[in-house]
């Protein structure tokens, strides 16, 4: 038993007081876990482009202050009652999504967007009672899609949490709680192209290039990468990305372009920008017959998916994922499982660009801000 | 040898001399088949709906004077040069779109939309040297997707000929030849509805009813039919349609009343009326998580298909799917064996709802019109 259990934990935490204002170092107090809770301490966080979205708020609802954060690996520090799956010390990734187990979506196998625990952008408490488990002088700081993981200690649902493999080192394999098993999932898991396809990926940030290693671990034999920005193309190259296109260096729409470089279009895309002319240039540069896009990206609200009914009934596929279709407590700790026997055959350094302290963690904003970064990990302790 | 072979034949077509007018049984000369094409002496047609959206024209390119005609049954009169697959008497089914055997799709196992032999709709000649084989006293009469079977003899490319053994009986296989197929292939090749699923058919005309009849084949504990026709129910529960809706009834859109109906939404639909509204429905109602939405139904020229991108990436598939994803020289043969040694528990007698003799084609037509017939079976001899 841990000598803090049962009790509210002192300790520092990312404040982000206000939409889009630097994250602020504060200390704050996490209470214990209630029924099916438990409460982590985070040893490494990364930052996911998610958190910046909803930092920024542009358009969602904004709901602060807030702690964000939810691509994290930590251990077990306390359990509530009830909770018999997970005990103090396990190593854990919490995840922003969660599996009850129970519901309609738990049992099929098809399905892992829970009926309970499936993401909420704009809940800030906690789903048992409706409070946060955070405060500072006894006034709430509201979580964020149920992880919270800019803080030292955070409370978590049961539901959301993948316990793995305890030798998995928690910097690397933290990743895989939110981009990389999005992006690997959505080719590995949904697109699943066959040998030899041709596979086209929109955006390459690291949820597209996980996308790309997916794909080139499916063994496609041209991966050819898509996004704005041209710098993208020299990083890409070491994920597998054969060729580079930007839409911006030609006159007629990208998928007319890519049809024309591969006989007719590729065999699989995935969009992974949630730009709405993206989605429909993924889809209308599948080949007729058995292409098949799959969307990743989250696109805005008023956002409308547009295409002439013929490209379907000419036999295309149109599908959406959320999170690769992984069940996070049942298959993040399988996939951990095969990075560490090297049966998934991913480099996570490839994709942690930057590593900052948790005083640093701003910068951990610039840099993805920027472009620059694909992940940069924070290490919560010193 | 026939005594005909290499012959030019007269023989009774019925033509189409104008869009929407009454076809004309007239004598006709038939020229023989040329390299790669057979020539049929058709027993049985059946009228589709596609014969009567072309005859009537109304958007389309007019191809006319024309002979209708894909649904039927013949034997082979003769074979042009090439032709080894094929000899006299065989028992064929001309099918409305082809397999070369040679294209990119023909090699998939995913795409039955051959390059070569795909139905085009506008083509009123032969593909191999651009002519017709139809004239009257010289003029050229136009073909009908390279089949053209409201004519005793016909002249089809031997990829557009479906073999089947000669004791199936070809005044009901006929109908395999397009809409049952369609309908029957949209649910098991492409739906492919679990045991215990819950299936919504839009559109009740025989192409839904094949599709509820597959749904009822996998094992679909509720099939939901929705036509804006209430006297189609009652024919609809003989083919195992267990609830009925008409949008007609309902203040909200019918994806909505489904959902309610259905905990949320339905595992499969299938679309089979060609009308955008219907289709966006038919996308909209599937569950998220697993639904899977399946496109039939051809649309005008003009339609956009359009709804949020969030019903996509809440894990619900979009496609499409022609000719019920069969290839027509390969599959229809399996299919029409399946249905002799009864493993494809189907009643073709239930979608026969008329008969007709040759001269009274044009009954054929109004039967149809009214709404009153399924499939109406031309005999072409007395």
């Amino acid at each position: 038993m841990s000598s803090t259990m049962g009790q509210v934990i002192r300790c520092r935490a990312a404040v982000a007081w206000e939409a889009g204002k630097p994250l602020v170092i504060e200390e704050v107090e996490v209470a214990p876990p209630q029924a099916m809770e438990v409460r982590l301490k985070i040893l490494y966080t990364a930052l996911c482009h998610t958190d910046v979205y909803f930092w920024e708020a542009k358009g969602q609802t904004p709901v602060f202050p807030r702690i964000f954060g939810h691509e994290a690996g930590g251990i077990v520090e306390s359990v509530g009652e009830g909770v018999t799956e997970l005990s103090l010390g396990d190593h854990v990734l919490p995840v922003f999504t969660g599996e009850c187990g129970e519901c309609r979506h738990c049992k099929s196998e098809e399905s892992n967007m829970c009926d309970l625990l499936r993401i909420n952008t704009d809940r800030g408490v906690m789903i048992g009672d409706g409070k946060s488990r955070f405060s500072i002088k006894g006034k709430p700081i509201y979580h964020f899609v149920g992880t919270s993981t800019f803080s030292e200690y955070t409370v978590v649902h049961v539901g959301c949490v993948a316990k793995i493999n305890p030798q998995a080192p928690l910097d690397k394999v933290c990743v895989f709680s939110c981009g990389i098993s999005t992006g690997l999932g959505a080719a590995l898991n949904v697109a699943k192209p066959k040998p030899g396809s041709v596979v086209a990926i929109f955006g390459l940030g690291a949820v597209g290039l996980a996308a790309a290693e997916g794909a080139r671990l499916s063994g496609a034999s041209r991966i050819i990468g898509i996004d704005l920005n041209p710098s993208r193309f020299e990083i890409a190259k070491k994920f597998g990305v054969t060729e580079f296109l930007n839409p911006k260096d030609h006159d007629k729409p990208i998928q007319e372009v890519i049809a024309a470089m591969t006989d007719g279009g590729v065999d699989r895309s995935i969009e992974c920008t949630g730009s709405i002319s993206a989605m429909i240039s993924a889809f209308e540069c599948v080949h007729d017959g058995w292409g098949v896009a799959v969307l990743v990206g989250v696109p805005n609200k008023d956002d409308a998916f547009k295409t002439h009914p013929m490209n379907l009934l000419n036999e295309r596929t149109l599908k959406g994922t959320f999170f690769g279709n992984y069940k996070p407590r049942s298959d993040i700790p399988v996939v951990v499982e095969k990075y560490m026997k090297k049966e998934l055959e991913l480099e996570l350094e490839k994709f942690i660009t930057h590593e900052v302290s948790f005083l640093e963690i701003n910068k951990a904003f610039e840099y993805m801000l920027a472009g620059e970064s694909l992940r940069c990990i924070i290490r919560m302790e010193p």
